[in-house]
């Protein structure tokens, strides 16, 4: 439930209807505005009802939340949220650019293709430490050292790192050396490591599963607001479906459709989403222009001989090319696509 | 199978080689170009292999078609083709689009649907007579009237018209008063339709079947193509996959992948492809910034009273407001909208 | 909407009420039972309401058709439909199996092919004279010429015959040959031949589009019925989803769900439905234990050397272990798999 | 890669061969069979390729693995595995059933349910403890209480009990009381959890994910086996597509196609699969018949009541019906259906 208070409430006549709705063993919710206070209820709505707060004499409406998911719904908090990758803003007027390559191989494949990112302009680089793979026998990442590595070489360069965490057991470490969580498509409705990394204060980068509905995405990530984190940022990484030309489908009719719905950033990741390098700037170019806050893309510096994911990885100077046409895309939905130093 | 010729060679024997192939029972192609004349051979390859075309002393190469589709692939035919529907042409460096209500309902909306896409400056107006609807109690759309009265608005308005037209008996009728026929995605994979069609002499825009993979689209082009119609235009409007938030899933990334594939232009849906009045414009724009040649959108008088896809279709100073944001993200992908008269 | 009259009411006011339905262009329907006569009115409801048959003394209640699908549903039509393939009933106690080749190929092979179904023990023969090819360069059958050699062997072998017919100018010629016309999955929603064929008085062996929701097959049926030709036989035939192992993915769970909300018929096609011949048995008795009416597979004297659908044909000594094994499945959900003669 | 061995190769020469593919840092594996023995080697196979053992005189051929799982390839091991869940065998001749609620919700239900699954004759009894649920405001499950509960229940009625494991944190202890351990869908590809679940000596039940191809479920499969426990059933419940008239679509194709690819036993659950009802018996009877070595249902002592997936849980009655029809189906297919004692 939604309780619109009205205008100029004390502040005891506020305190007492959340205690009132705490009493009842539901969740209450604060939300100061600049008008008005707003409160929320979240659990049995039935339960709130004996309450009666529609007769308090401070209470204005009483509305009904109509989404299964609650905190990330515009329903209750109707400006976007912007969250903070290091000194990178996701999710206001400028257009972020995450790139990197699939994985953390060797120390000199980091540096050159952080070299690359960082001089083709994008604000933060990606690389995963721990990587799901389908086959127990394919690269299962470097773990630890992959990941102190890439932290190492995201300070180095100035960049804030992004990087997926599998499991609840890493979550803690990862939280340390990372700027931003990543949850892969895989984990997208593993509960306890959305419940985990909720408890960590951290920026997540939650991933669409290959089989999520949006709703299901959203509720994967009330999971983690649920838990007290409110940094969380959507991925569209393309679905399955029959079409076999593509390595997935990149659904970006979700991308004005989450924006609808949630106050939260939402990216997108053409690199997954299409499968084939060719496809890539122009599927970011899509992405940007339907409102996309930003998108995550895959960078080697050498695709040719990377261990995973080599045939959707952009050549550097294809990156270049990429920002070069994305600027003129970026600003003509009204948003800037700036220097990494001024994101 | 490719034949190039040497350079130079004399017409007798251009004219020789593909007598050679007709003699086998292969479709002989000629496609002269600027230095050199390339012919192609369609058909059981094993046959034209007794030809020992390599040997000729004017050939300089053959090489086989590695796609299953032959006139619509950029191998045998690398430059785009430009379609002109009336005078608007589709597939050159100008941005198409053609808008409209799903039907014609009555004379007065007609009128004033065409009003409203013209003064936002739409190419062509798209409107159904022929209605596929998948109740046998749906309006079914109201036939050689309906087609006859939007000719006759086109005409005043100095529009060209797109109509679908769904059966064989019709297609004389239709290729009479329209200067496009579509074809819609439950007829993709109606090999007599796609037959009669690629026997007028009329542009077609042929719309992707829901569950038509991108290369089953190919080789429905391939129909039209092989029956000596190369006016065709494609279009990408959704396809079924299990997401439910919207009517369809709009597959952009079949864009960029179609370009590569095929010299045949492409345009998009936004309105089947969403089926959610909101999503339409955010999806026009990165339809444009993909590699789109166009796109067909639904715009009614009144959408709130349409007889079919009210939810989907565009109020007019919405249609204005699409126009206007699309204009720079044309231009930012180094293209451009121009007013109708200038298409 | 569903008029239920009272016990004993004269025929006069039968007719009165019909004549009153009529009346306002809505389409009556007249349904006698043993005890009472239900009638029935198709189209806009709100006109329905406006004659107030609550009202009228003879009539017992008025209840919606929830239903978008009328005459197929079992709310107007409780009883099970059965329909006659030549002597064949599909539909009632016996399960039935039609067999045959994918395409007629020769004279030599349909009669091979036609010995070896008969000899297994197959209801009717199947086989294709007109062929829907997602390339035009793929052979597109023997058409007219094809059709007669079929229904020539049909008619020696004592075998009903099932065949495809893919176009409204060939409906006359099939429906004269053919015991009962296919309509095939990419023209389950072409709705000019599903309204030709319904003006036939031949059986209707309707197959699901591959992308068609249950609901969207149901629909197509009622074009057909709405012409008057109520002998539809419903036909699954696998659906096309993200997996990739087999050819479609067969949906069995459309058969109970299709018995509860229709009185027709419906058959399985194991061999589109999976695409790999070592899965067609294994589909087939689950099919039979799930509730179809019967099969529908293919046999070819020898896949090996098949014009098309050679990897999903079955050879005759598979046929044969087919119906063995086939034999016991059908017996233990109370059903029988009789002779030829005896279906 | 697979190397055969000559027969009557003396242990000392097998186990240097061991030794050398162990050298290489490949995995080695070693199966006695009754003539002669088969060696297998996992890992870089170009590795392998400089032992060249080939050549070696007590080899008598080397193949390579074709497929990307290699333990649970019917190629490195052509029987059957059976696994046990406590005293029960599945993938022999007797078919399993495993039935029980969705949740543990409160003793009372708990064993009126186990009461009632044991009164149908299953063998073995489900129940989660720990619920994967959408939303996170969604009923959770008891946790370790409802698991000793279960526990409880199931040893005084000498019912083994199948149960979801979702958290590594959680393996142990589930591993402890529970007799078999179950992954969810959603975890499929959770490979940290299925890696912990591999080191425990429990069977394990892994269920196919939504969007997963039957290749994912064998790899993830592979996962397990990799880790030591060979005791893993494999488990259809269904996979998204577009179809909306049941909660998911039932994939039969992949039983058969399974059982020749892997020796690991498939059992299949309808209720997940259809999420109707009304469905579960006609598929449970389909699953039986196409070769799936069980089932795995929900059944609740009130479905009216229960507090998650009331829509697709049978009734008492119901599932004694389904024993009932089920007893002649698994018949006809060669196999037994016995009472719990003697499974």
């Amino acid at each position: 439930m939604i309780i619109v208070l009205k205008p100029g409430v004390a502040q005891e006549s506020v305190d007492e209807i959340l205690g009132l709705i705490a009493s009842k063993d539901l969740k209450p919710l604060h939300m100061p505005g600049a008008e008005r206070v707003v409160l929320g209820a979240l659990g049995d709505e039935r339960v709130l009802a004996e309450l009666s707060l529609e007769g308090h004499p401070d209470v204005e409406s009483v509305k009904p939340i109509l989404q299964p998911y609650k905190l990330v719904s515009r329903e209750i908090h109707p400006h976007d949220t912007v969250v903070k990758i290091g000194n990178v803003a996701v999710g206001g007027k400028e257009f972020c650019v995450v790139a990197g390559p699939c994985a953390v191989e060797t120390p000199e494949q980091v540096r050159a293709s952080a070299d690359a990112v960082k001089a083709g302009g994008a604000h933060a680089i990606r690389a995963g430490a721990y990587k799901p793979r389908s086959s127990p026998y394919s690269f299962q990442g470097h773990g630890p050292d992959g990941l102190r590595l890439l932290a190492e070489v995201g300070r180095e360069m100035g960049l804030p790192i992004v990087t997926e965490v599998m499991d609840v057991a890493d979550v803690e470490l990862v939280a340390e050396e990372a700027d931003c969580l990543q949850i892969g498509a895989r984990n997208m409705q593993n509960f306890g490591l959305l419940k985990a990394v909720g408890r960590t204060r951290r920026p997540i980068l939650l991933k669409r599963g290959m089989a999520a509905k949006v709703e299901d995405l959203l509720l994967a990530a009330e999971y983690i607001l649920a838990e007290g984190n409110e940094q969380v940022i959507l991925c569209e990484r393309g679905i399955r479906t029959f079409e076999t030309a593509t390595r997935n489908t990149l659904d970006l009719n979700a991308i004005p459709y989450i924006k609808q719905k949630t106050h939260l950033p939402v990216m997108v990741d053409p690199s997954h989403g299409t499968g084939v390098r060719d496809l890539v700037i122009p599927m970011a170019l899509a992405a940007a222009a339907c409102g996309a806050d930003g998108i995550l893309v895959e960078v080697h510096e050498n695709p040719a001989k990377a261990w995973s994911d080599g045939a959707q990885s952009l050549y550097p100077e294809q990156f270049e090319q990429l920002m070069t046409r994305l600027k003129p895309v970026v600003k003509a939905v009204g948003r800037t696509l700036g220097p990494a130093s001024a994101a």
